[in-house]
C-alpha cells in the first residue's frame, strides 16, 4: 500500500502505534513524559533543570541514497546523528520529534521499516518518539529534533567555546571508518566481509557516544563536540568559538584499522577530512583527560594541543613537528555540490 | 550571491548575526537561555517545570509557491504555524530551531529575507531562534521546531482528549479567510484592495492565538486545538481523541466577512472544510466559555456541542436541526495530491 492510499492520518496512527509498542517504562524519558504523540505539542516535566534541543535533516540523494542504505538503517542514522549532538553536549537524550517529507507513492511498508530503525536506536538509548508531522514532498527528507537534559542539576555541559591554550586535544574511538564506508558504497568497492561490515556500519548505523559524553562532563571536561563535518573542520569550529589555535600530530590520529587495511596510503587523508564519524572530539588539561579515560570502555587518544597563537586555525604536523597540508578539511553542504 | 558561494558555515554565521540583532532582552526566553546558536545543541534553564515541543515542515510547491508568497511572508508563516501549536496547548512559546533545505543556487539575499520574516514574528512573540541546520536540497523545505512552556507551574495545558459530553464547542475569531486567500492566490482572482489584503494576510501571515490560548487555560478550559486542517477535520480529531461526538450548527459558524463578500454562497463550505485558519477551537461548559470570553479582545463564538453519541464523528446541522452534508472535511497531505 502507498502512503497516498492510507493518508496522512492513517500513517500517523500506524506509526504512533508502532512506536508505543517500543516504549521502555523504566527510563527517565517515560517518567517525565506528560503528553506524547497525538496532541498539538509534546509535554514533559523535566527533573534536571537544564534542557537541550537540537535538529538535523537528512535529504534523499544529498545525505543518503536508497541504493546503498536500507530503510531500517536510514531510520537508525537519522536519529543517531541527533543523539550524537546531545552526546556532544554531555547530555542525556530524552525525546525525538520527527518531521517526515514523503513522495505520495512511497510504500507504507518502507515507512514502517524506517520507524523500526528509529525505534531500535530510540529504545537502546531510552529515547521516546513523542511527536512530529508527515508531509507530502517530491523527495524524501527526514528532519529530526531531539530534546535532552544536562547530566546533573548543576547544568554542566560540553561546549565548543571553552578550549584553553595548553589543553590537549583528544578523540574517542577511531576515525575514518565512516568516510571509508561512504567511498566503498559509492564506488562499489569490494573488501573482506569483516572490513566491509565495519565500514558499512560506521557510515550507515553510527553509534552515538552518549555514555562517553556523560563521563567527560562528570570528570571535568568542559570543551567538546562530535565529529560530523570531519576532524579538521570540527576542530576549526572549536578554535573559532574558543578564539584559540590547535596543532594536531597527524601520526597520532587513531585511524580505523579497517580503513587502513582497505585504503592504505589514502587512509590518513580520508580520516582527517572525512565526516560523520560521530566520535567525540574534546579538549582538557592532560590530567583531566587521563582521569576520564580510566572510566571509559572505549579508546581515548590525545592527538594534539590547543595553542594561544593561530587563533581560529588548525595546523597539521608530522611526528617531526613539520607542517603538513591536506587537501580537504571538512564537509560543507553547499560547497561540495 | 548564491548560498553555494557563501557556503553552509558562512550562511549560518550571517543568519546567527542577523538573529542576534533581533533579540529582546526583557523576555522569559532570553532570561532562561544558557546556550544559543553555534554549539551542538541549544541549552535553556526553564522556570516553569512543564515544557512543550512541536515540529512542522513547509515544502515548496506543496505548502507554498514562491509565485504567490514573498520570502518574508514565508519566514513569518513557517514560524507562525508552530507558534500556533504552542498556542493550541495554552503554552508560552520560547525558542525555535530551524532546519532549512535549500537548492545551492538560492540567493543569500532570499534567505536573509526569509529570516527577516522569522525574526519579525519571533520578536513579536518573545521567541528566540536558538539553533538549526542548513542543508542542500533539490527543493526548499523549512522544518521548524518550537519549544515552549506551560503557562503556570501547575502544568495545565489544553489537550485534544478532554472534551466532555455537554461541553459547548467554540472558536476564536472568524473562519475561512485563509481558504479564501489560497483560492484567490491560486486562481489569481481580483477583489477590492481591502478584501484582497485581508484574505492574503490570513493565508500567508496568520497570527497565532498565543494570548488567547493562555486566557483559555487560566479560565479553566481543558480541551482545545488550533484549526490547521479545517474546522470539521480538526473537531473530528478532538472527537476521536476524547471518544465523544460533536454537532455543529453551521448557521452559527463565524465566517470571515471578506470571505462572504468575495465568495458568497461558497463561503460556508470553504470555511468549514478549508484549513490554516490558526484560530483556536475549544470545548468547555458554557459558563467557562463565557468567563474566558470576557477576558479576550477577540470574538469568541459558540458553534455547537459535544455529544456522548456518534463517537469520533462531527455532525453538521442547519438552524432547523436538520443534518447537512458538505463535500470536503479537511486537509490530508497525501490524499490531496
Amino acid at each position: 500500500m502507498k502512503v497516498s492510499q492510507i493518508g496522512e492520518f492513517g500513517l500517523i496512527k500506524k506509526l504512533a502505534y508502532q512506536s508505543a509498542q517500543n516504549i521502555k517504562k523504566n527510563t527517565p524519558s517515560y517518567r517525565q513524559l506528560v503528553t506524547g504523540i497525538g496532541d498539538d505539542a509534546a509535554v514533559w516535566n523535566p527533573t534536571v533543570p537544564f534542557q537541550l534541543a537540537t535538529v538535523d535533516s537528512l535529504v534523499e540523494n544529498i545525505h543518503f541514497t536508497l541504493k546503498t542504505i536500507t530503510w531500517e538503517e536510514l531510520g537508525w542514522k537519522s536519529l543517531a546523528v541527533n543523539l550524537s549532538d546531545i552526546a556532544a553536549m554531555g547530555g542525556i537524550p530524552l525525546y525525538a520529534l520527527i518531521s517526515l517529507g514523503l513522495p505520495p507513492e512511497t510504500k507504507v511498508e518502507s515507512i514502517t521499516r524506517l520507524y523500526a530503525g528509529m525505534n531500535k536506536i530510540a529504545r537502546k538509548f531510552g529515547v521516546m518518539l513523542v511527536g512530529g508531522d508527515t508531509v507530502s514532498s517530491p523527495f524524501i527528507f527526514i528532519s529530526v529534533m531531539v530534546i535532552g537534559s544536562a547530566a546533573n542539576k548543576d547544568g554542566k555541559t560540553l561546549s565548543r567555546s571553552s578550549a584553553k591554550p595548553g589543553d590537549k586535544v583528544a578523540v574517542t574511538g577511531t576515525i575514518g571508518a565512516s568516510a571509508g564506508g561512504l567511498k566503498m558504497l559509492l564506488e562499489n568497492l569490494k573488501f573482506s566481509r569483516k572490513d566491509a561490515t565495519t565500514l558499512r556500519k560506521a557510515h550507515l548505523t553510527p553509534h552515538p557516544r552518549v555514555k562517553e559524553g556523560l563521563i567527560l562532563v562528570k570528570n571535568g571536561v568542559k570543551c567538546g563536540m562530535d565529529i560530523s563535518d570531519g576532524l579538521v573542520g570540527d576542530l576549526t569550529h572549536i578554535c573559532e568559538m574558543s578564539r584559540v589555535g590547535a596543532k594536531i600530530n597527524i601520526a597520532t590520529v587513531p585511524l580505523s584499522p579497517s580503513l587502513k587495511t582497505c585504503f592504505g596510503e589514502k587512509a590518513l587523508e580520508m580520516a582527517i577530512s572525512g565526516g560523520e564519524d560521530y566520535e567525540l572530539l574534546f579538549t582538557a588539561p592532560q590530567a583531566v583527560i587521563e582521569q576520564a579515560q580510566k572510566r571509559m570502555k572505549c579508546q581515548v587518544t590525545i592527538i594534539g594541543e590547543i595553542t594561544a597563537v593561530n587563533s581560529g586555525k588548525v595546523l597539521l604536523m608530522d611526528h617531526h613537528g613539520k607542517k603538513q597540508n591536506l587537501k580537504q578539511t571538512g564537509w560543507d553542504h553547499f560547497n561540495r555540490q
